[in-house]
């Protein structure tokens, strides 16, 4: 079986996320040194079913490494759901002599490799999403360039909020996930953090602030967006403390850029990984981070499993604030 | 007269502007080289009326150059716009025998020196606004910064629409002015720039976007917040065009960080250049640079005079879009 | 013993690292919500001799989050070395009754924590060196922070690289170990990376380079100090290539700057163990991360083992390039 | 004549400069929008020389606004000095049907513009250097962005400077010219500059070291590569103060990277201008920023007068410091 791997394609998948150029270049890459042939289909698996594609050499994923987004485009395809669009993805692999395929993506994608594999295809999955809500490995492409991003902004906001005395309620992404949340809030000192996962006491954290207030000059609140949306956040402690509170929604900006020295690692590590794992006849698997080892987790225990927060790095955000 | 200064008062009013600390540095370091004495009121007016102040030494200004803000803080006043909190300010400043005020600010605040020297003080303005909407100087601190600030974070947005084929509405600081609009949107390449000077015509840019898209994968749209909403554009862009569009609203992440080379070398030339003013007995003036001279510019051709947007900038960004 | 805890000492020792300001202000703040008084001595194991010291309180670690370097300074101490250093070093905790230490440091400083528990010191580590070569922890505070400055700096010489088609020689931190260049040649694509660890084949590599550059406008090697001087590496390539060839020495800028998400996660982890570690009677010991798990480790590890490099790693960048 | 202009060259030669690729952008779709074809020489007057050309397109400049470097490289020729080269370049010029050349470079490059003209090509150039050492100009495309990379390096090189108690010694470029030695050490707060411009008293310097070191733990001298080799002002700051002194050669790194807003106003500016000028049948002239007014000066007043630096600026410098 092994010896039948001659050809492989790569999609992106989902959300962007920073690193993903990475991880198509590391893909590339590395099947190009193990002789094999690489196409990339455009934007996912809608491309996959249109069979928009292009053939991915040495050269021309040279360049990318340092680009934020994807060169192959991502998207959603609510085609692929549909057993027709699933079986026209599946003739256009066999079209293309597709010995396997690698997905680079989030939660919704990695369902997408077990679909597909339920169907025949020798597919893995490589996570990539800032949200980092993906069991089974301690990080996704995408999650630490997220981070970095989001305490570079924090910094400036603290600035203003230092120089004019005042609370900011700061939307940071993270529709079912308080992880971008936590994390980012410990890293950037904010005073309170509100996620999806445990449930929000304004009237406490409002009492606080206003015990909290004295000699200091700025109060950071993160809200992950499955929370609450910050302008209820906003208006809620506005009433409850009578102090002024800014909002930002700090949106779309936490995804982009250039990607982190860690996300540039790992996906030149889960590309290797990948293709190895199609090499030796793995499908129905991703790759992923655990501890240091990087490892191939089956599709089965992402679905049935989901990544919990860290209550003691929440604990810890809030009492070092 | 001039022998009379022996003592000066600095202080930031209005939104903050990275440079502002710059500038209180090298008002005090220029300021002590002349053997003066140099306090600094916390908060703006508001600190002057409530004698809030600290002692500012060579020392105490030392590693703020790097920082965003305002180390004396900075606030709106409203008892300043009464007779009562004038006089009080008046009698804090005859209280610390201070012979000269420098007012580091944008419009609002310049307006306040001109108040304070028609009651007998002797007051500099130095511009300092990210919204660069002043009269009289070519740039204000804090311009500058601003726009690297946006066009850094465009530039992750683009990754992001780049990969998704989206048309994106950005909304940037200028409430009265596309300044930052029109240069941010020059700079970044922005498709389309929406300021409050220039009427906006949505069925135009929408029909140009329809005809535009084909072989482009991003649109940015850049409104001044003055101009509209930039949920409101989205909204009907999303219905004149028939595409998804996201919106991304800057905010308060426009006004802090690191200061960029441009407005420190502004800062220490302003800053040295309102302490020779108060030095040359000169008063009811503001610092400005025009080319690459340093002028001083009366207050009153300031209150007088509206600082247009350049039409050349603005079509030349939509003919290279 | 453990209720004999009520006053620690932190200090930091050795090159400076980006993080080691948001270790102090973890340890600090930590310590105090457990009701713990804390000093910090200046300049490290010189300062704790000469008892130059400050008291730590929450308010005087805030906003050092955001700062490289070290509030508390650091610095080499030959006097620490000697018996006698080491006695005064020890008298002055009597004297201020400092019931644990907490050493923030690299291998050296590590080592002083052995010696000075070998004198009765209740004392533990954290690691914090950009050189991330401390056996037992994955990662030692601010390796992170500067990979990451590492691949933004090598982004900009990429760009010259490319334009004027040329090859370039950095040189990168690392007179013992190559984690940094593996780590960073890795994340930015660099074509040749040389370490202490492996015996460097020039010859080779020119030849590898001259087969390579038909269609390739840049050749990125990195030496780790450790490894050669980047310009006797430019010399020799020079000669066997035939082309000329460009270097840089990134020094000491690799070290500061604004610490990276991962560094101040660290930080606060660290920070909570190590004072957790005094509580509960621990000494000798230093907080590590393994996987994701923060633990304890001797210090006798730390001084028996070597950390390794990756070969797999090291392997994999060389394909990938 | 007007009428003849039909198509345009243009191409970038000397060292490359953060903002080519942007004002290469702006030349062509400005050109374009004026109905002309556009192609680019690669490598300067070397691709001129040995006709290496791509044709240019509205669509193949997308994307480049935000990358440092030049898309159509550059190089040094030592043949267009040559009559025979000058020959073979206006072979190709005529060979295309050429009716305008745009020359974006530096000193030596405007010079490559003056001989051409002389030999009936009609030619314009764009001032693009990191040096801004062109008369005539207060501007040329780089030098904003070099700066704004030089003061974020050296707020990392502060970090660890003031760790330590350390002297630096950084070396800036500039070889006949101390405009960014001045410029950036304002900016970034540096202690002294050495500039070519003026005779470097190290005596003086180090006295005064001497005499300012207390209370203070960083020391920043720059130095313009043009004034002295940084290892050399390092050795004799260390004999004469007895203090060790670190160096840091920034090189190359100060090239590259993201440009900053004020080079993209800039390009988009020169590029609009440049064609302009061609359409108006203008040659021999290079694009200028004066005061806020983009100009046109004659190649000859740039070739004949030296541009100046500030010694206000200089001594404000040490003032502020």
């Amino acid at each position: 079986m092994l010896e039948s791997i001659k050809k492989i394609a790569v999609l992106t998948s989902g959300g962007d996320a920073s690193g993903m150029n990475a991880t198509i270049r590391a893909v590339t890459r590395y099947a190009r040194y193990k002789s094999l042939e690489v196409i990339g289909f455009y934007e996912g698996f809608k491309g996959l079913i249109k069979d928009n594609f292009t053939i991915l050499t040495e050269e021309n994923v040279g360049g990318i490494i340092d680009r934020g987004g994807t060169i192959l485009y991502s998207a959603r395809s609510q085609e692929f759901k549909t057993e027709e669009g699933m079986a026209k993805a599946i003739d256009n692999l066999k079209k293309h002599q597709i010995d396997g395929l690698i997905v680079i993506g989030g939660d919704g994608s990695l369902r997408g490799v077990h679909d597909l594999h339920a169907r025949g295809v020798r597919a893995v999955g490589i996570p990539a999403t800032i949200d980092n809500d993906i069991a089974g490995t301690d990080y996704s492409i995408g999650f630490d360039t997220a981070l970095n991003v989001i305490i570079s902004l924090l910094s400036k906001i603290r600035d203003t909020a230092f120089s004019h005395d005042r609370l900011f309620v700061i939307e940071v992404m993270g529709k079912n996930s308080g992880l971008i949340a936590i994390n980012a809030g410990l890293a950037c000192a904010a005073d309170y953090i509100l996620i999806p996962e445990i449930e929000v006491d304004l009237v406490k954290i409002a009492n606080s602030i206003r015990n909290h207030r004295k000699g200091k000059r700025h109060t950071l609140i993160i809200v992950a967006e499955g929370a609450a949306k910050a302008s209820d956040v906003a208006a809620s402690i506005k009433l409850l403390v009578g102090h002024e509170v800014r909002v930002s929604v700090l949106g779309h900006i936490q995804r982009g850029g250039f990607p982190s020295a860690l996300d540039r690692l790992l996906a030149a590590q889960f590309g290797k990984k990948s293709v190895d794992l199609l090499l030796k006849g793995e499908s129905d698997c991703m790759t992923a981070i655990q501890g240091k080892k990087i490892v191939s987790v089956p599709i089965e225990f992402i679905i049935n499993n989901r990544k919990d927060i860290s209550k003691e790095l929440f604990q810890l955000a809030h009492i070092l604030s």
